[in-house]
């Protein structure tokens, strides 16, 4: 039966999540009730990995099994038509046999959106920071985030994920186009629950000077979220960019 | 009398346009109440211009006398914390003598955004044109507007302009990051009440092959609202800067 699969952008703020669950309005919900009435048949998706209330996608990725061949382009429209506005179909396509957008994805890459000044435009991914952290004392705290770890640290303690070793390749603060943006990438091969929001909040720590530049080791070794600093809000969250094997460019997408 | 310049960012959805109406909530009417409660005194304010309802600005300017000197910073923080999340004081700054922000102001330029691919994000400044219009139409269409015409055509006709001559020195349409996306630049020394909105509405009818590339002189020589397009959606439209003799590049900003 032909694999299909969908790029997705959503904005997190009106939703509970990615995942369907019981009573809650949520992205995974909210298509599959769109996919059920544009193919007439309940069809459920999966998703390249959950994401949090509150967190947004702009390259979020799923796929369904259908049990006919159906038309892309068509479904695309079909779908964008019956969604609300805070969700896009970027993209539909017939996917490779086997293709599964959890266990085939090899990378994700998200991006924490902050603004030092204030702004009245275009806020629903970004949060203000007042006073304006020191960029370069994250920047030089985030290197010791790179390469393969025990995130422990950084997982919320409710997750019943056994396994919390990750490797990131990447995680560095940027200047965005607009004085007085930022924004923060990170990607890895997996991510723990509540992750980056640990990880961006313990950032913000260091860069206010409330923990010092070279705090990150001891923190991974304590493997202990009490270590860690607070989460730092959903709203700054997107995820940017998932990865599969052929799939493109894996960096700085 | 010390004179200060504020520079102003607003989201147009939430106002019922810039300027004070009896029984509306305004842009104006907004930040003259959190004025007059940060200064304890009523003070008025002048903008550079009106901006219709839905219509937002990253640039929007204005002025105000007050009785004693102010201190702009610790004013910006103010006037931050008591208006709505919409609208935000980029800046607060002591004013040249005789600073005028409607008269003095030499310059404005308007940016219209629009999608061409679904969005999800950061949508309270674009249009989503479906079909795409020839982007490459609407800019040879455009080079006609360029230099000083009789802007009847493109004027609201509620409007109590006598003066319907205006200078236009830009006016065109440009790709923008992501793909899909493009926003139209449009400057002229003044605009008319309804004017970017006509001439983009206009211009969409080009795109789409409803007029001619060439029939935009023709339009112009009319000087009859009815025959020009109808107006473009409000959403799309932001006043993006203001220019006043000695601020800076009155270019391309």
């Amino acid at each position: 039966m032909p694999t299909y699969r969908l790029d997705i952008e959503y904005d997190g703020s009106a939703f509970h999540g990615w995942q369907t669950q019981p009573g809650l309005t949520t992205v995974q919900a909210t298509i599959e009730a769109a996919l059920a009435v544009a193919l007439r048949c309940p069809t459920p998706i999966v998703g390249s990995g959950r994401t949090d209330a509150g967190v947004h996608a702009r390259g979020q990725v799923a796929h369904f099994v259908s049990a006919a061949p159906v038309d892309s382009h068509r479904l695309q429209g079909s779908l964008n038509g019956l969604l609300p506005a805070g969700i896009a179909i970027l993209n539909v396509e017939a996917a490779p046999e086997g293709f599964h957008a959890r266990y085939g994805a090899t990378r994700r890459l998200y991006h924490y959106h902050v603004a030092t000044q204030p702004r009245a435009l275009d806020q629903s991914t970004r949060v203000f920071l007042r006073p304006p952290p020191v960029f370069e004392r994250m920047n030089e705290a985030a290197r010791h985030l790179i390469g393969q770890h025990d995130f422990n640290t950084f997982c919320r303690t409710k997750s019943d994920t056994q396994n919390r070793v990750c490797t990131i390749d990447r995680a560095v603060w940027l200047r965005e186009e607009r004085e007085g943006d930022w924004r923060f990438e990170i990607a890895a091969n997996r991510f723990l629950h509540g992750m980056v929001r640990a990880i961006v909040g313990t950032l913000l720590d260091i860069g206010r000077g409330k923990r010092t530049v070279d705090s990150v080791p001891d923190l991974l070794a304590a493997k202990d979220r009490r270590a860690a600093g607070p989460a730092a809000p959903a709203r700054g969250l997107v995820l940017h960019y998932v990865t599969y094997p052929g799939s493109g460019p894996a960096d700085e997408r």
